[in-house]
């Protein structure tokens, strides 16, 4: 039998996603390398090397290659050029150049999607405010303009109410007439996501749907189980997998979909890789995400994905005002809570909504642990010196 | 509230116990430096700081010290004078040389015991080869053999079954008269650990109860809970409490114990740190004694110790008959093992009986978590290139 722990696994990005990867691949023996242009990146400090240099940096890409078995990334917006580039050269890259290509861009994303009789919310291509206009006149306000690549985080979308927010929102994302579409609003009650993770047999794992919720555009909360009925369970999962048969390689992909008012469920958007709204898996289930992730990635077969006990998760963002060196207040406060796990990334500076830790709370239901986390989140702040 | 989080953590010692205490400290931000005489130990390669340097360098601890805000160590066989020396100047060391000092002397830490009204089996000094003799008329034979000080994994003890074993057995543990003393054997059914840890304000929490199996002397098996009653469990959770109040300091204590053929609980040896036995909490219970050692030195208070499931641990030792760079063979089988987790710990070499990982499996029922790992067990095999 071939020895997969001897597998090297280069990640490209060192944020806490990449973080938490390494640290998964450590206790498995599993040697890594980090490629980030940040010299302080938090998940460098756990791996085995780093390459400090830009994600389009061929030579560096080359160079993490070689000294790794197995290349995966923590975000996807990386140029597929240099992933392809990388792979025909005979390197393996996890998820592909071509399965992250159309992801990349949204707007394919979606009519690939489309394509494949995945039901997703209405939406045009608009080149420029005029096809805004025009697009408006179909879907009726409020609609959301959206950039095709490079969005996270709500920056890249623009919800449009009236026709004086059309020029203000062309503006906002760039203006730029050619890589910009318009999405009809829908009136979701739930926002959901299911976690897929593909093995190199082409066997998959579905964790248990999550239930989030964003604030500002940013995930703010993941509870899980979601409050869905069975038959919607039954049909989110059967999405999902059709989606991974369709955008995922191997290893993991998040698939994000809205519950409708009339209880319709639209695939909102997908990421190929570990997600932070499976942060929660971390405690809440038998093998977290990123486990699993690397035990796909370099060929091992997947654990067990059953949640352990109800879990709620809340990300910890820089506070508003606050610039700098991060200070952790409310830790002693927030770890006296039954059942609660803090999660702080480490990053070298704090700014106001950046992703600076999360907390995570295993209860024997699920409004114990919202009952906790809610008390946690008006305690634990990430202030500057 | 004071900025726990920002408190750095130096460990001495940087194998298996060092890497899992790293590991959850990065979890929660917190900054850690390795001191180990070897430049490629295990914890150092995630630490954020190592420092290459034997254990008795004076000038390596006081650097430590003075790049850490708490000293804590992942072994008992330090030297105590050097941990006095970095108290005097005002350092905080966990556990304290204090407590340290009597743990180290098994002689001195069993009389102690004694002394406090904590149950241990008979043993007695032994002055040499006469001694043994004069002991064996009191306590019969068979009798064990142990030198006071050093003593890890079965190395520094010997069985003497007859008269003809006392010599090879005092030339064997070195023939230094002033470090041996005599236990009388112990008949005993099960060995169980209990694992306590303190935090600052002198709250003590206690894990499940472990039952242990040795194997050649070296700990093979693992399994939670103990399979003892009701009120052996309550005896062993009043023993051990006493003794954390004999010997504990801040953090993690393993008392180990012997519950005899007729039915009394004896306490055989005492572990100021996180143990060996204490492997299967990462998995099987809510806050491992790795991420609970590191709250109660920074000062935070400690986690929930419950049992999420029944839970077996296995060692994986070095194989006999290899010798140098370690192969893993055996990993794709095991890990499609439902509910099983493979720790690699990444030492450069293995050797036989080496400690080279560990698996746990969770399952329903102590019986499938414990066929599990019997399958497990014949699968897995570390052997060298």
């Amino acid at each position: 039998m071939h020895d997969f722990i001897s597998k090297k696994v280069g990640i490209i990005g060192g944020g806490q996603l990449g973080k938490m990867l390494v640290s998964e691949a450590a206790k498995m023996g599993i040697y890594t390398v980090i490629l980030d242009p940040d010299e302080d990146s938090v998940a460098a400090s756990l791996a085995n090397e780093k390459i400090v240099a830009s994600f389009d940096n061929h030579a560096a890409l080359l160079k993490i290659a070689n000294r790794t078995d197995i290349l995966t990334c923590e975000f996807e917006h990386i140029s597929t050029e240099a992933l392809k580039y990388l792979e025909n050269k005979g390197f393996t890259v996890y998820p592909t150049a071509e399965k992250l290509e159309t992801i990349q861009n949204k707007f394919n994303q979606k009519t690939k999607l489309r394509k494949h009789g995945i039901p997703v919310g209405d939406y045009l291509k608009a080149d420029g405010i005029e096809g805004i206009k025009d697009a408006v006149k179909i879907f009726d306000y409020p609609v959301v303009l959206k950039t095709s690549t490079g969005a996270y985080d709500g920056k890249g979308n623009s919800i449009i109410k009236c026709e004086e927010d059309i020029e203000k929102a062309f503006m906002e994302l760039g203006g730029n007439a050619d890589s910009i579409y318009v999405e009809k609003f829908i009136p979701f009650v739930k926002e959901i996501s299911i976690l897929c993770c593909g093995d190199m047999n082409g066997e998959l794992v579905i964790y248990p749907i999550a239930e989030n919720i964003h604030k500002n555009s940013i995930l703010y909360d993941t509870s899980v189980p979601a409050m869905i009925n069975e038959s919607q369970t039954i049909k989110a999962i059967e999405i999902a997998k059709k989606v991974y048969n369709i955008f995922g390689s191997v290893g993991m992909l998040c698939v994000e979909m809205f519950l409708t008012t009339n209880g319709e469920l639209l695939v909102n958007e997908i990421a190929p890789r570990p997600h932070n709204s499976g942060h929660y898996t971390i405690e809440g289930c038998i093998t977290s995400q990123f486990e699993n992730h690397i035990r796909a990635v370099v060929g091992l077969p997947l654990g067990r994905t059953d949640l352990i006990m109800p879990t709620v998760m809340r990300n910890i963002l820089g506070e508003n005002g606050y610039k700098g060196v991060p200070v952790v207040e409310g830790a002693y406060k927030v770890l006296a809570i039954d059942g609660l796990k803090l999660h702080i990334y480490g990053k070298k500076e704090t700014k106001p909504n950046r992703k600076m830790g999360h907390l995570t709370i295993t209860a024997p239901t699920l409004d114990k642990a919202r009952e906790k986390a809610d008390r946690a989140c008006k305690i634990i702040r990430i202030i500057s010196k």
